[in-house]
């Protein structure tokens, strides 16, 4: 996720309730630190066959000679930390020559993909921030001396530019070391017999996507946009539970969400954890609704009973908020003040979507107020009943075969979203996908790995195992394919050079709602 | 001074006395620290009476109300600590708006004078480091936050640009403070009453300069090549006397040069002190010379038998080396691989200035070596006697009232050493610098405070108090008149935008060698 409108609530109250913030305060995960050293000196070099046109290529020097490259005004080198590393960087530099009779200015920019580098930062001028490029500019007035930059970047390579020397001497750079940091240990995940190196390929590279954006909380992208942010919660808790298993981590997650909710009672779309946790001021429908999702989740995977009896009261006042925007007849009425995500797309209409997702969770918030033993409960589930009713009696075209928008729109996200609410199961909804694959396929105008996520599970829910993992291989193997280490925030197929801001270097390259192959894989793979 | 000549002699050995640099280690400073808090906002504004053009005026928005300013992308706000400042800066930050959804992107840029601010980095590539222009990029990933510089930086003005926020909230500045650093407490200096405020003003701007310049060693420049170099020490030691008298720095330096000597025997021009003592590898001819002038003025101020016993074998050292390059006749035969400094400029012909320089360190040898008894004083004194008959004799051409350079030149450097190395005196003298002022004034072509000096000085000694306090004036005051806070690196008032550099954003606005109307208003005016 990332904001895709950017919405500005600052008028919004928010309770703190400081006893759950306790509780996601004590669910801290620890985070494991593993050196790495760099594989290689590299090149930039052109290179059609990868992301953006740009690939690298070994440097004359080898890794065990970067000790004598003598860096003067202008010269720089890319060090290659031969995967993608969140971590901080650090450097032994010396000066040699004559006495050093200025600073050392030096300027370093980490890069998860070689096009990030290509690219002028100066060309810039998108409306996210600028802050966010990777670029560090360091003034170092003795030598030697060890560099140890404070900040954790996101990346593979690092290029060391010494802005300037002096005529005199030149910096020279020995034992670079990124110290990796995560909440989970990636040298400990086995990589499942596939039999198809394809599949085992994107399961590695999902698992390294999750794992890098497993932090003190379940991040976004570890580049860009670190926060929590609920949508994405629920995909990432769904890849651990399959992986790493961390169940304190989703559990924080959680207590975060809880423990922070507008005085409306609706959960912000993501929070903010340093210096303290802070809501934003960011709602998105369903980035509030799947707080009961990622609960249902948790206790499916880890049945923790009092963990629900906790919770339950703030899934219900999600549940309650969007139930008063169902009207008599059960049907979701949206407002562009609460927008429905489903995709950063704004190119099609998503009331259809709402209406499953409103389905899809309230399906999981019955059960669980009947585990709780909330009186409410049957009443919950006539609601459900006369939502699903109204999807398949207003929404279904039966003509079509296909649901419906309004404005007459047929479109693949509404397929998808009813197929994974079960409005339409068994053979309905086999013939639903098959009919939305052949009216609506190829995926056209959506480019990100969010919603591609949707539409393969939901192919494997109608029983389209083939249908899914050809698509997961198109979508997924082909970033693989332009070299990627982790899975990407936005990629278009059709369109593999798009960014959803203009340039590669605000572009997030691990980003956590393309983690999902491994819940997929284990889910109807293996 | 800063190099005017690259020299790169990498293959020079140097001795090191740990005993002496154990004394210049014990000798260092305490550093007083003052804090500052800044006198204004303001803006930069054209203003043609100002140096390079620059002026600035106050900003609508009073210091007091500093942290009602938001700023956001591309936004800065200058503060104006109302005079010459030495130290560090730090700066509370907070983010107001929406929760702080990005890190903060700040450029601070540190200058002396306004023209700075104006001119922009990126079009700077002369041959000095890019490296010593006092810009710093800061990202701050977590809000609020005291930003404390690690770095030392001289200036007046700060502009802090905000390069990057989010479009959600801005950047809000308080509690600005630099901590100055002196070896010197500038606040209990008295200004003496002079009856003229022009002196007066430089006077106390002398002061200031040197008081910047003084740290853990005599600097030759707060901002840049803020290393040690011998013949500024020189000129900084007279004026310290003469005001703060600060005995034990001069000390240090003296130690610091004692202990690091090459091979040869010879003091390289300058040392660094950190991470510990360094020689440089340049070496000038008077630069290693004055040592012998130094301990002279050290003992004239504080006498110190036993620090001139321990020091005399090195300021022999430098005595013999140079006496080794005068002929049977007296003169001084100069050398390019140990070239007379005297001045930036390489228009002139230096070695009658060397001949003179000789003689003016020669005449304070003698009286050290009877000092401590050396059997050998006699003949030094001979030697003496000698360079000064010859330069009489064979220099000093009796038909023009002028001392000639090889090449038939007659400038205004070799009048005034001559007087300044007493070789004429007297009447003989005046008539001397009354010729030069006649026939060479106004001085053209030079474009440093320590050449003028010179000048000024001889003036003074030749008894033409009225000339020396005008050119003072025109000089030192010239720059007080264009904005100066402290005095100069370089300065040619009849070209005031000169920089030796190409761009004001590398020039020096506090430089030792340009401190030295304190010495000369206290040893000729008061």
């Amino acid at each position: 996720m990332a904001e895709f409108n950017v919405q500005i609530n600052q008028d919004v109250v928010f309770n703190h309730d400081e006893a759950l913030l306790a509780k996601a305060e004590a669910n801290t995960p620890a985070i494991h630190k593993t050196p790495v050293v760099p594989a290689a000196i590299v090149e930039l070099a052109p290179d059609a066959t990868k992301q953006d046109g740009w690939g690298t290529v070994p440097a004359a020097t080898p890794i065990a000679e970067l000790d004598t490259i003598g860096l003067t005004r202008g010269k720089s080198l890319i060090l290659d930390f031969g995967d993608h590393q969140v971590g901080t960087f650090s450097v032994d530099i010396e000066s040699v020559g004559s006495p050093m009779d200025a600073p050392l200015y030096l300027k370093l920019s980490f890069a998860e993909i070689p096009a990030e580098l290509a690219a002028d930062p100066a060309d810039y001028d998108g409306w996210l921030s600028k802050s966010w490029i990777q670029d560090e500019y360091v003034h170092l007035d003795v030598l030697p001396a060890r560099l140890e930059l404070p900040r954790r970047y996101s990346f593979r390579y690092v290029r060391i530019e010494a802005v300037d020397t002096s005529l005199k001497w030149a910096a020279h750079f020995s034992n670079p070391l990124v110290m990796a940091e995560s909440a989970v240990d990636m040298g400990a995940l086995t990589v499942p017999e596939l039999g198809d190196p394809e599949l085992e390929a994107i399961y590695r590279v999902s698992a390294k996507t999750l794992a890098d954006c497993m932090q003190e909380v379940f991040e976004d992208g570890p580049k860009r946009d670190r926060r929590l942010w609920l949508g994405d919660l629920r995909l990432q808790a769904l890849a651990n539970y399959a992986t790493f298993d961390n169940v304190e981590l989703v559990k924080r997650c959680l207590y975060l969400f809880a423990g922070m909710t507008a005085e409306d009672g609706r959960i912000s779309a993501n929070v903010f954890t340093k210096p303290e946790p802070v809501p934003d001021d960011t709602f998105l429908f369903e980035y509030s609704l799947f707080f009961t999702s990622v609960l249902s989740d948790l206790h499916a995977a880890h049945p923790d009973l009092d963990l629900v009896r906790e919770l339950y009261p703030v899934a219900k006042k999600q549940m309650d908020y969007t139930l008063g925007m169902v009207d008599a007849d059960g049907r979701l009425v949206t407002s562009d003040a609460y927008p429905v995500f489903v995709d950063w797309s704004h190119e099609f209409n998503k009331d259809t979507c709402g209406q499953a997702e409103t389905i899809y969770v309230l399906r999981q918030f019955v059960e669980l107020a009947r585990l709780v033993g909330d009186a409410d409960a049957d009443a919950y589930a006539a609601r459900l009943e006369q939502m699903v009713a109204y999807a398949r009696e207003q929404l279904f075209v039966a003509e079509r075969g296909l649901f419906v928008t309004t404005g007459e729109e047929f479109n693949i996200a509404s397929q998808v979203w009813m197929v994974l609410a079960h409005v339409l199961e068994g053979d309905e909804a086999r013939a639903l996908m098959e009919r939305a694959a052949a009216e609506l396929f190829p995926v056209r105008g959506i480019a990100t790995p969010y919603m591609y996520h949707h539409v393969v599970e939901a192919l494997f829910e109608a029983g389209l195992a083939g249908e899914a993992t050809s698509l997961m291989k198109s979508y997924w193997g082909k970033m693989i394919a332009l070299g990627a280490d982790t899975f990407w925030e936005a990629f278009d197929p059709d369109k593999p050079d798009f960014s959803p801001y203009g340039s590669p270097i605000v572009n997030s390259y691990c980003h956590a709602w393309s983690c999902t192959p491994v819940y997929l894989i284990h889910k109807y793979l293996l």
